[in-house]
């Protein structure tokens, strides 16, 4: 497991990296024994996180069953070849990634405020260049379908998340992989190496220290 | 829930499609009540989806409790903006994705050889340039790493899939869909016209019909 207890920096870390991606994955228990695992835009805001979907939806009757969830949402910056650092072992081949998963209870929002709100957020996230009239419970064209669509929101009881730049690598080889990546030089290439500036434990104050190594080392 | 019986033109699409994407969500189940849902690179071969880890792992662990597992990988292609089609309700905001989720069983892989033959598969897909010796248990130096390397596989009994590009948008709404996709023109709005046209009900053969709409539809 990974650690649990986070600053108030990477706290603000998290949700700016929420911000960033538009979809994640809902974990569900289901009585046949299988988990369902859910792809679903999301949005993050006071605290929780909001989904949509159909009232009819299967994952609407799981939730009615059993509402302990858990949802996450990774990027993967960059894939590591093993030849940054070996010309001959496969072995250094590796992911540079962040993810954010968290576990909680979902409810069904049924108050038409709240989902015209949660409905804000969303379109702020995914669509924040506007372009439509804001949705409020004013709006008398908005109620009909305020009422129809399905409002999901998860309140997170417990945050993990792993940020990982090459934390571990040192020296020589953390060379190469930055020599590596700028040679590479894809935009997401160029974020990788602020990230793997950023999380160096070389370079950063006790508190921003996000990046962890565990045993799970080889989960993206 | 999604159709489960997928032609071989299908089923090549979404192996294909699974060949595309990098990592996906590995969805257990634990004895506390919660899923579990990780992010994990990849590879699918052999009709199994393999990934890997430390052995220490809690993943491990909880598959050795129970190996009925879940996997999803998604691709988003492009956010639909509701200003495509209405300039003033935020209702029609959608994405175009992919998706392919398989229910199925999990076991450690503990030979060596199919340990060997596993990652080369794995390397293929995540650098396929090379520039690496090849895995095998002849060469001495990998036998200590694919001793150490806990390597699982995914046996699925089941495929789910969502190919959603507007196939169930006619007329006129269709058209400002594409015409937007083409004035914003980025390689994913283009690669979304592309799948736009191979998966229009009106375009393809009725075996090729991989996208469905659900009551589900708001998933991504």
């Amino acid at each position: 497991m990974r650690r649990k207890e986070f600053t108030v920096d990477e706290q603000q870390e998290f949700e700016q990296f929420l911000g960033e991606v538009s979809f994640g994955f809902l974990g569900l228990t289901s009585e046949d024994g299988w988990p369902r695992v859910i792809p679903l835009n999301f949005a993050y805001g006071n605290g929780v996180f909001y989904m949509h979907g159909s009232r009819a939806g299967e994952k609407m009757q799981l939730l009615r069953e059993d509402n302990k969830v858990t949802f996450s949402a990774a990027r993967e910056y960059a894939l590591i070849p093993s030849y940054f650092t070996d010309e001959e072992m496969a072995c250094p081949a590796t992911a540079f990634f962040k993810s954010v998963t968290v576990r909680g209870h979902a409810e069904v929002v049924t108050d038409l405020e709240e989902k015209a709100m949660a409905l804000g957020i969303f379109m702020q996230k995914l669509q924040p260049e506007g372009g439509y009239d804001p949705i409020t419970i004013e709006d008398p064209r908005y109620i009909p379908r305020l009422k129809g669509v399905a409002l999901i929101k998860i309140i997170p009881d417990e945050w993990t998340a792993k940020f990982k730049f090459g934390q571990n690598v040192r020296g020589e080889e953390r060379e190469q992989i930055i020599s590596g990546l700028q040679q590479r030089g894809s935009a997401d290439d160029l974020s990788t190496l602020e990230m793997m500036e950023k999380y160096c434990p070389y370079h950063q104050s006790a508190s921003g220290a996000t990046g962890k190594n565990t045993a799970d080392d080889q989960d993206l």
